[in-house]
This record gives C-alpha cells, structure tokens and sequence, in this order.
C-alpha cells in the first residue's frame, strides 16, 4: 500500500456522470488530503469540471475513454462494447495493473460486478463475490451483505458472506470477533428458507475463527444493530436496504411537512435547529453510499447511481478508508484461514489478523 | 353480513395474553361501537380483565378454551396439541360456523396460517393464502403482500399475489383499477429471479381485469407510493416490512436523543409539541398492525405478537372494516373472474366488482 491512497474513478459512471462525481472526488480530496485519483473518461468534460477544483486537478492523472456504460445495458451487452475500452473496465484495471488501490464506480451494478469479476477475478476460496454496506444503527455501524452482488444463494454461499463480512467487521469496526446474523423471518416453523437453515447450522457447528454467530435477526434487528454483521443473499438484501431507505427518505418528508405546518411548529423548529440538523445528519442516506465488493482480487467500490456530489464522495471515502486498512488482504487471509478451519487442518482457532502477521 | 360486525377474538395470542388483547378489544370498540366479541380463551382470566372493560363485557360472549398455542411451536406441533381445543382454533371456528365475520389473533404466525387453511380452506383457484398489510406511504397507504404467510413463490403464486392484492385495494382503498408493482431489485441484468420474470410476462401480456401491472418497483418506491399495490413472496416481504418498521423505530430514538439534548432544541420541542405528535402519530408502527390473511374461505386478521393494546385494538379494527365492506366475498370474485379471463373465457374485461353484482 503506498503512502498516499491512489483512487481510479470511473467518471462517467451513474446518472449524471462527471457533473456529480468530479465535485464529488473534490469534496472527497477536502476530507481525505492525501489521496490520488486516477480519473478515466471523457477527457473534455473531465477537464472542464476539473478547472473548478484546483486542488483536485493538482491531485489527478486523466485517462480518456471514449466508451461509457449505460446504465439500463445489461452485463453481457456491456461487457460487448465496455470491455478493455470503457471508463469502467479502465477504473477497474488501473487496480488490477497496480497502478490504483481502489475503484470507484456510480455505474451499473451488474455491468460493475462482471467488470469487476472478469477484470480482477474472484479470491481463492470464493465462488461470488458480494456487496456489502455499512448501516447506521443505534449502536453505530453494521455491516450488511449481499446488498446486491448476487440474487439469490445456497448455503455454503451465505457462509462466505459470513466470513467476508466478519473479516469486514474487524477491518472497519475493530472487532476482535463481530457477531454475525442470519437475516430472516420472524415465523416460527417456516423460520426461513433451506439455504438459510443450512447456513445456520455450519455456522452453529463450525465455530468459525474470527466470529461469533449469534443466529437469526429479523428485519427490525438491523436497525438496532442486533449484531455486527447482518448476512442475506442479494435479492432480500438490495430490497431491504432501499426499503430502509425509502423509509428513512419518508420520514424527511413527514417532518418537513409537519414543521411548516403552524407558525408554533416553525418556531420551535427554529430553536431547535442545531438538533435537527443533528437528525438529518443521522438520517442521510448519502452517508451510507458506497457498497464494497468484496471476494475480489482487488478493491472495488459501488455508489448509487442516482446520488449527488455529497454521497458520491462518501463513496470515495470509503473506498479510501478500505484501501487505507487493506480490507482485500485481510479478507483473503480470512477466507483462507476460515477454509483450512473447516477443513480441519488449522490446529487452534488464532483469530485470523494475528495468523496472518 | 350482519348489522354488527361479529369478531371473534383469540384472546389468549400473542406476547401477553389477556391483558393486551381485552384492553385492546374495549378500545377497538370505543371506535367501531357497533361491533359484538366473541373472546375465547381461559376464562377466569378473562373474566377479570373484562370486569376493568364493562362496555366491552355487555357486547362480548366468552367461550372458555383450556389450551394456548406457544409462541414458538411449529405448526405441526400446535396442531397436534391444539386442534378443535385451543383458543386459536376455537376463534377460527367461529368464522368457519358462521359465529363470527371475522377471527383476530395475536398468536404464532405460523399456526395460525396453518389453522385457518385446515379450518376455512383457500379460495376456489387459490394455491396458498397471503397475509396483506396496509402500508403508510407519502400518497397514503399501499398493499404489501405477501409479508410473511408462505416462504417462496413461484410465477403462478406472484400472479395469484396480484389478483389478491388488487381486489383488495379495490375494497379498502376504494380505487376502480389499483396500480400493482413486483418488488424487485434495481440492478438492471439480474433483474430479479426467475419467479418474478415470469409473473411479470403474464401480468404484461394477461391484462387481467380490475389491475393496471405498473411494472418493477424498488424497496424505495413502496414507501413513496410508487404503486397502489406491492407483490413480492413470503419471506422478503416479512424482511422489508420488519426492517421498515425497524427504521421507524430507529429513528424515532434519534428524535428523542437529539431533542432532549439542548436546552433550546428542549424548548423548541416543547413549542412544536403538536407538530411532533403528529408526526408520533405518522411513524407509530402501530396503525400498520394487522396483517390480512387473503384467499381463505373466512378473514382472519394476524396482529403482532408483541404489540401492546393500541397496536391490537388496531388489528381488531381492521378486521372489522374487511368484514364490513364484505372482502372476502369481492376476493373471491375477484380471483373467480380472473381466472375465467385467463383461462379465455371472459368476454369482457369488465371489473370483478360490478360483475359480481
């Protein structure tokens, strides 16, 4: 890892291209001084959001594609036009020539998740890869995974998601031992799927290194932060996390509402600015954006596609903060240390931080 | 239908027995004055929490039952011990024998789905019964189903989902041709499972009567209210549900902390104390207590285990209004026409209400 964190952004990615992700890479240097970007698109329009940010351009080495990803293309039509010459495969393979630490990416999932996968390919041990996010609750953070990668999963898949996501959990948490959760429903004899139920007895019996499993969590124990790490296969996860935040997004609007509703309502709301202000803060999805692929020979990072400046730079950041922990390494060292455990040739359960030092 | 709606009550579901559900039964009726009881459970406990709700003794008749069904039991259990003796049972019973127009319990979920399947049948044409709830959405409420009868669904069950879905929004949310979205996710290549694919196809190409298919939603979209009503299966339902009320909840704590924190944001919400109470009043998961079983020859309305007795009166409510406005007789019709239609022998697409007239 070198000194300074060196970013590839897929510039044109998501749905508004340079005009977000240019000032989004700006805000993003503001918070995170020492980094790099590598920034790969249509070099006109680059340069011309980049004289509005100075230190930025300072900060940035251009790469020109010609090719950008539409957003609605599906993977394999992507992968057709995109492949080698577009401003995502070039973000993703300035990591996999060493030149990046991280990509960055607001662009189509499932154009990103094959890019990503032919380009820097799967860890030894991994069948898919997935993507994770940190969600706020009220003890903090939890790590949330599959959001999306991969629909559907067998249970041997959501114990890799267990592993990955634990080994997550203790790069970004600092947890010794997160506790890991299977997501699912609250009924008591139809308590999940077959995959789900699988997934929970190797949990239950393998004692994994590195994580403790702690059981099923319903869809309302996230919030609270029942425990570290919260596994479920892309479907269900994608559906409830922007269920969450659509929930989040419509209490906005019912406060908005009430507060501009009588002339007392508004006073209060004028006393008590600074606690609102509080309250957005906690309430922002765009602190959330940014979903980590992990499984990969390589670090790469999803942005929602709709979001604005703000969020694409949180985005940023956390790919930063992840290239910064070497999260790949650690990941790898996990997967393989949890696949020699299950195996039965690993003698003690040494967590898997100090087995790789 | 009679006058008076007739509810039998399985006083003895749920986290707390009695002591929610009679509270909750006196409040239900406070609101809807017309309705009669039939609570059955254990009666001496029964008795002394009526002796506290004399309005609600003098409208209710008590049926003893010896046996509870546990919380935790799978169905075949409960059905083993419970069957014909049990108060879950007995309630049901009452709607098969045409005692009650409507059974509410609190009680395992997973019992009661397989209780009311074995004591009222499914529907004519209809596979497997759904549980419906009613979801507060920023242009109202929408229907979510399924969230939680049947873990699993194929193309057949999704489109079955729909046609339930839509009689009922028809009924309760009074509109001549509900919007129906399927839940999926955004990505754009893996859009969704097979099962989704395929419900989608049929619903674009049947153009069945009384829906108008709006395509795929997002977990975002339910709660802006992209559609009128939400298809999904089983278990992803019951997740998005819970981790929306989870969210809810979530922030809700934030409210509290931030606006107990300074002396300012404590006088400004004491000013805007209205506003706030109104916006308790939007965020109280409780109003959206009382799930739906649709697609059975009989209504019975599922409340949450762990609601207190304004989550349960609001169950008892809402099965007073189904049973009211005669729901199950339109479902029936409903699913009856559709299956005419796609089967090719419906002339016309006249909508299910007026053809059952």
């Amino acid at each position: 890892m070198a000194e300074n964190v060196r970013i590839a952004v897929d510039a044109m990615g998501g749905d508004y291209g340079p005009s977000v992700t240019i000032p989004g890479c700006a805000l993003a240097l503001e918070r995170k001084p020492g980094a790099r970007f590598v920034l790969v698109g249509e070099e006109k329009t680059i340069r011309a959001e980049l004289a509005r940010h100075p230190r930025l351009a300072a900060a940035s080495e251009v790469r020109h594609s010609d090719v950008s990803i539409r957003m609605d293309d599906k993977p394999s039509q992507a992968l057709r036009y995109g492949r080698r010459v577009s401003s995502m495969w070039m973000a993703i393979e300035a990591v996999k020539k060493g030149e990046a630490d991280v990509a960055v990416s607001a662009g189509n999932t499932g154009a990103l998740m094959a890019m990503s996968k032919i380009c820097l390919r799967t860890m030894l041990g991994v069948d898919r890869p997935a993507l994770a996010c940190l969600w706020p609750t009220l003890r903090g953070y939890s790590i949330v995974l599959d959001v999306g990668a991969s629909i559907g999963a067998n249970a041997s898949h959501l114990v890799d998601l267990a592993i990955m996501g634990s080994a997550m959990a203790r790069v970004v948490l600092g947890l010794e031992r997160p506790t890991v959760g299977l997501l699912n429903v609250g009924t008591e004899e139809i308590k999940g799927v077959e995959e789900v139920k699988g997934a929970a007895a190797t949990l239950r019996e393998s004692n994994l290194p590195g994580l403790d499993y702690a059981g099923f969590v319903e869809g309302d124990g996230i919030g609270m932060g029942a425990v570290d790490v919260v596994v479920t296969e892309g479907f269900t996860g994608n559906i409830t996390l922007k269920t969450a935040e659509g929930t989040a997004k419509q209490i906005a609007a019912y406060l908005r509402e009430v507060m501009g509703g009588s002339l007392l309502a508004k006073l209060g709301y004028l006393l008590a600015r600074g606690a609102f202000a509080e309250l957005k803060g906690k309430m922002d999805t765009r602190s959330i954006n940014g979903g980590v692929f992990l499984g990969l020979e390589g670090l790469v990072i999803k942005s929602h596609g709709g979001t604005d400046h703000v969020g694409f730079a949180r985005a940023v950041e956390i790919g930063h903060d992840m290239a910064k922990s070497d999260l790949m390494n650690r990941i790898r060292d996990t997967v393989a240390l949890a696949h020699r455990f299950e195996s039965g040739s690993a003698p003690t359960d040494t967590p898997p931080q100090e087995a790789a030092q």
